[in-house]
């Protein structure tokens, strides 16, 4: 029996053209240890809106019923190359009812249960999921666990990742954020300390309400002096930045710096030997990434996506860290949502307007049964 | 008996004023493991500009016999508040006669010998150096054996680094420098493949009549291009830039991307999985460092100094790289010189716009007893 249903698609043409629309397609039968999910609920994440939206012009898009043509500026449609003229699926991960299963024993188990996963192709109302990255979500709901992977697998591989590199303290940018809130939670629960940088006062207020002890504001006229005695307070040389283009990262090591050569006795032309460590692991801001030349040489800043490093940290770490997200999946790891769209009305202007503002707290679900 | 002698110090204080003058200074006795050397040899490296005269304004700074006084522009004054009223002494490396040892066996034995060394007060008559570093010359003149250290050392640092980090191929930004020159031989000699950066149709015929093979130049129109067929031909995803400001690094870290990306069979949002490594080892150009986000997240950019990757290394893989130095002097290491020195000529207006220009090709000796 054949399944048919709608999903979207993100298509990017040479010239630029844009095309994100909502088709219906046959789904294929599962095989191995493939499940085919009915999809209820899908969150619309900053990674998602890499190829749903990426720097398009949409306030000056066409709309029309379950679709939108928008332009793509240079230098983002060249940068894009890669995937030109290509039709794309979108939604990295959701939620919902395992209707099929191949023939693997881990795939029929699941038939009926309500798993997260993570497809690639969430925006859909079925898609086909590997069992291996299936959560069972037991009584929880599909809107509980709709989230249940990207933010929380992150937020915990940070600290997974802070650990094995012998680290006692973070430095986060952008931390009032659903995943900075978790990362409270999560450092918190394990002892290590924390430095929330946010841009409003109101969320100053809301990440103290939360127990944060070192949150600082990055719109405060004082803020490098905030943010030295944050660093100096929790000897936090270690960091994730989600912002990743301006001087976002490059304000916390001239900060992590200033704190080191205030701590030696005798002036080195080279800087401290204190190593600094940042990564970038958003682009919520897709200029340019602005290293001044102020802490010396002892700095080191990657790229750091989720899906190699759990593939470096090992089965037995990231089934640890599953089995934490699912014992926890309405406290530290619960998310929350502005609104419910379905797959139609995620692409009106007013929504897609919206949800690329990427305004803190107030993240879409897509719901495409709905 | 009390050494005297004319010393180089560099002072810049917090009001931006720099001032380099040469003084008459009486010299410590060498205790337990240090000596006293004589400096007759010490050349002027892009490191020992960085307190020599950074970002001062040379055009307009007051020249007089033995000093020049000259002012710091704004961001780099406020940068370098660490060091703001003291006064330095500067030279990492030269090479001289041992004149007189502390009480150590190691530091006694070798007085009366010629050595290089890394004493950071090389532009001085006599220098207090640790006998562990110094080196002994042999027949070796003090020429020969002035530059021993910094670039044959950084050179081989980063071929022990590369394979250390598994990789059997380099590229080098700015590779027309002395420095460069001595790793289009040290590759050839162990067997790696070198990308060769260079600005200069002069330098490719360089740098090929040397034996390299990769030689690309960004002064090209299509620079881009070939600099993506060398990384093609070479797989070098890992490389080492001494200019630093500017998109130097980010250039490379493009090409290297779109060669990887040319190699997938389905597109990635997220990028290619390879990871590409660059390592920032100078400020030849001293802006800001621009990264910009066209190369997904599997990167990794790091500053690299000479000193600390010294001491990860460990003391048996120093002692094979200072024998290989040794054994290869006026060979794979050897260093040319446009022009020689003395304390006082190496501070007139000439000479200090002349070195600070950093031509490749065009490096000064320093000679304090001339």
């Amino acid at each position: 029996m054949t399944t048919t249903g709608k999903q979207l698609f993100t298509t990017l043409e040479s010239d630029g053209t844009l095309t994100v629309a909502i088709e219906d397609v046959s789904f294929p039968e599962p095989t191995d240890n493939q499940v085919l999910v009915k999809m209820e609920a899908a969150p619309i994440n900053p990674s998602d809106l890499a190829i749903l939206t990426s720097a398009a012009d949409l306030e000056n898009a066409e709309y029309s019923n379950g679709k939108f043509v928008a332009k793509m500026p240079e230098p983002f449609n060249t940068g894009s190359k890669a995937r030109h003229g290509q039709k794309l699926p979108a939604g990295n991960e959701g939620a919902g009812t395992v209707v099929a299963a191949g023939d693997s024993d881990m795939a029929k188990a699941l038939v009926g249960q309500r798993v997260a996963c993570v497809p690639g192709s969430a925006y859909s109302q079925y898609c086909i999921a590997d069992a291996t990255m299936c959560l069972p979500l037991g009584d929880h709901s599909v809107e509980d666990g709709a989230s249940a992977f990207v933010n929380p697998m992150t937020a915990l591989g940070f600290v997974e990742n802070a650990k094995m590199d012998g680290q006692n303290a973070i430095v986060h940018t952008a931390a009032a954020s659903n995943l900075g809130q978790m990362l409270i939670k999560i450092c918190q629960e394990d002892g290590l300390e924390l430095v929330n940088i946010v841009r409003k006062a109101d969320h100053v207020d809301l990440l103290k309400g939360l127990g944060a002890k070192h949150v600082v504001n990055s719109s405060d006229d004082d803020f490098m002096k905030q943010l030295r005695e944050a660093i100096d307070a929790t000897d936090a040389f270690y960091g994730f930045d989600p912002i990743g283009g301006g001087q976002a990262t490059d304000n916390v090591f001239k900060a992590m710096e200033q704190v080191a050569v205030s701590k030696m006795t005798e002036y080195s032309r080279y800087g401290s030997n204190q190593q600094k460590r940042m990564f970038i692991y958003g682009r919520l801001d897709m200029g340019p990434t602005i290293l001044t030349p102020s802490y010396g040489f002892g700095w080191t800043l990657s790229g750091w996506l989720l899906t190699p490093f759990l593939a470096n940290a090992g089965m037995e770490t990231v089934t640890r860290m599953r089995q934490r997200v699912l014992d926890n999946l309405t406290t530290t790891f619960a998310s929350s949502y502005k609104t419910k769209v379905n797959l139609e009305e995620m692409l009106t202007k007013e929504a897609v307007l919206d949800y690329r503002a990427m305004k803190t707290g107030e993240k879409y679900l897509v719901t495409p049964h709905s």
